[in-house]
């Protein structure tokens, strides 16, 4: 078992990472002297595909433990569903001694952390990512949110969690498409991180995508590192944080433009090459390395579907989202895997364009 | 104009006291560097009472100046309020880069800063309280809060504002129910501090009434550094900042079974009444000491009226506050002025006798 320390402003904690290491969670709570009052909130998926999930607490050392089981969907990713969570602690009596849990993916715990981080103004917090997104991205650092109106996770809060167990074996039961999901944040990192990542993630993408045990636990690691890293030194996204984000502004207008139907993960493949379109065409990257660049995510081209797109509502919806400032859209944009530039302004005309470009080579 | 400087773990920000100072929030929001979106949260009454309160923003100095009127009460402190915030904010443009300013009493500050604490997962926030409670309490120290189900702030957040603006002009249009809860909450900080400030409040208890300005004015700097110097210590509550709770478990108790007919300042007055008799029944004061300490809260008496009031009910909306542990009630008592206890347990029996020994003299 790998454990990777986080050291946010706010809380430090460690990543567990590991092969069947679910089984440990009771003494990691006990270890880590937290609350002897859980509540699990488990996603309804992963609870059918992994029952022991639930049956593996030892409920001897704890007072009392509640599951909730949760239809995790972003159209569920709401403040129904966070209400729901205060019901069901409220009715089982929990205090602020409580520890909560999520066990699911990416929305799972963006909801369950909310909850977590509100309920009697903060309760403890344990994440358990059963997908490579949020294994990979997700479960570390912090970010909890809900959608609200026509805006993906603009309700939220910073939260670090008391620690966050990875447990590789989840992974064996997703699907392709949540596969494909993971890799377009892993694909990411590639651009964040360095040439020598981009050029492993780019020879061992065949691996990854068939979860090959050791690549799979490898690259997590990497990627959680790389994580830890900014967020120990920007963890409310005051500066350096924002370029976690490369492709995310692109990625969650698609989401809210085709209503949820394309996943985070595939929007985020499709919003970095949009991303290289844009830091190209403004001059960032010349052609001869745009086509270097776009060997990585291309490697999607054929797994990821658009039924079709509108463009102009795609612009118009990224008006709105929470990053914009004073009515104008603030891009992470790069030159080279690496080297990022933060809060770079574009044209409606360059920001159309970039999207029909990266669009078409999905569609 | 006076200027306390609160040292949160999370962040460090000033408190300025003054009269006729609220002319001089567009310099200090340009002093502070904050953004230029100014969304401003004023209560109906204190827009009505002060309409300068809004003409006072310089608008040459800003982008833009969105005002939205709250009607302020306990049974609006709910998530409908916030999510009216929020659409408010949305349907106005603005984004992560905004500065939410809430002008009024402690019902509008807690539920603005809960608004803008989860807004883009948080903007800066300003709080400028206009009234006495609000000001000596609430307003500094981070707490943030929505009521939900049955429990009083039971959804919220630790999130401090970027500076607090306290002008006591505007408590000289408080009807006397509000200057009557402000005291209570006074009397609070005079169980907490010392005996000095116990008698000082005492001798000085009908300027107070009066609002005599030399004495309000001193006696909410004393309340505000004694606050900063808690929250200092313990911003989230793990220790020594319960000790701010004095009177608050029976109090929040009583707002609730009233159905909040009865205000928080008043409750808390009868809470502390109820608080000196079980730190008497279990022996921490003696009764010699216990009708000294009475003296205080008794002045009270005549000025607050229970119609009548279910003990029974009473227990057990104490056994669901958020801060009962594993279905115990833990108190804040004392054995002095100053001398604090915290998370201690009682019997039902004895809980009930003190509800009904406090009860009994303001009925």
């Amino acid at each position: 078992m790998k454990k990777i320390k986080v050291k946010a402003l706010s809380k430090e904690y460690p990543v567990y990472i590991g092969n069947k290491i679910f089984s440990s969670i009771s003494n990691l709570i006990v270890e880590h002297s937290l609350t002897k009052n859980l509540f699990v909130v488990v996603d309804k998926n992963v609870l059918e595909l992994h029952p022991g999930c639930v049956s593996a607490f030892n409920k001897n050392k704890f007072n009392k433990i509640n599951i909730l089981v949760f239809d995790s969907s972003e159209k569920n990713k709401n403040s129904k569903s966070v209400e729901r969570i205060y019901n069901s602690l409220i009715k089982n009596n929990y205090g602020r001694d409580s520890v909560v849990i999520a066990i699911g993916g990416g929305i799972t715990g963006d909801i369950v952390g909310f909850a977590a981080s509100t309920f009697g103004r903060g309760v403890q917090f344990v994440q358990v990512p059963t997908t490579l997104l949020a294994a990979v991205d997700s479960s570390v650092g912090g970010k909890t949110g809900i959608n609200f109106g026509a805006t993906k996770n603009l309700i939220g809060s910073f939260y670090q969690p008391d620690f966050v167990l990875i447990d590789t074996s989840f992974l064996r039961t997703l699907p392709e498409e949540e596969i494909i999901c993971g890799i377009g944040e892993i694909i990411k990192y590639a651009f964040l991180s360095d040439q020598k990542l981009f050029d492993d993630i780019k020879i061992n993408f065949k691996k990854l995508f068939n979860l090959n045990s050791a690549v799979t636990a490898k690259t997590i690691e990497t990627c959680v590192r790389f994580k830890a890293g900014v967020v120990e030194a920007d963890e409310t996204e005051s500066g350096l944080r924002k370029i976690l984000n490369l492709g995310h502004t692109f990625a969650h207008a698609f989401e809210v433009e085709q209503n949820y139907e394309i996943k985070h993960g595939q929007a985020v493949a499709v919003g970095l090459v949009c991303a290289l379109f844009l830091s190209n065409q403004l001059g960032f990257i010349n052609s001869r390395n745009l086509d270097k660049y776009l060997g990585l995510p291309f490697l999607f081209q054929g797994k990821i579907n658009f039924e079709s797109c509108n463009v102009e509502n795609v612009f118009n919806i990224m008006l709105r989202d929470k990053k914009s400032r004073e009515g104008k859209i603030k891009f992470v944009l790069l030159t080279e895997p690496g080297k990022l530039l933060i809060d770079v302004e574009a044209t409606k005309e360059q920001v159309i364009r970039s999207i029909e470009d990266g669009v078409s080579y999905f569609i």
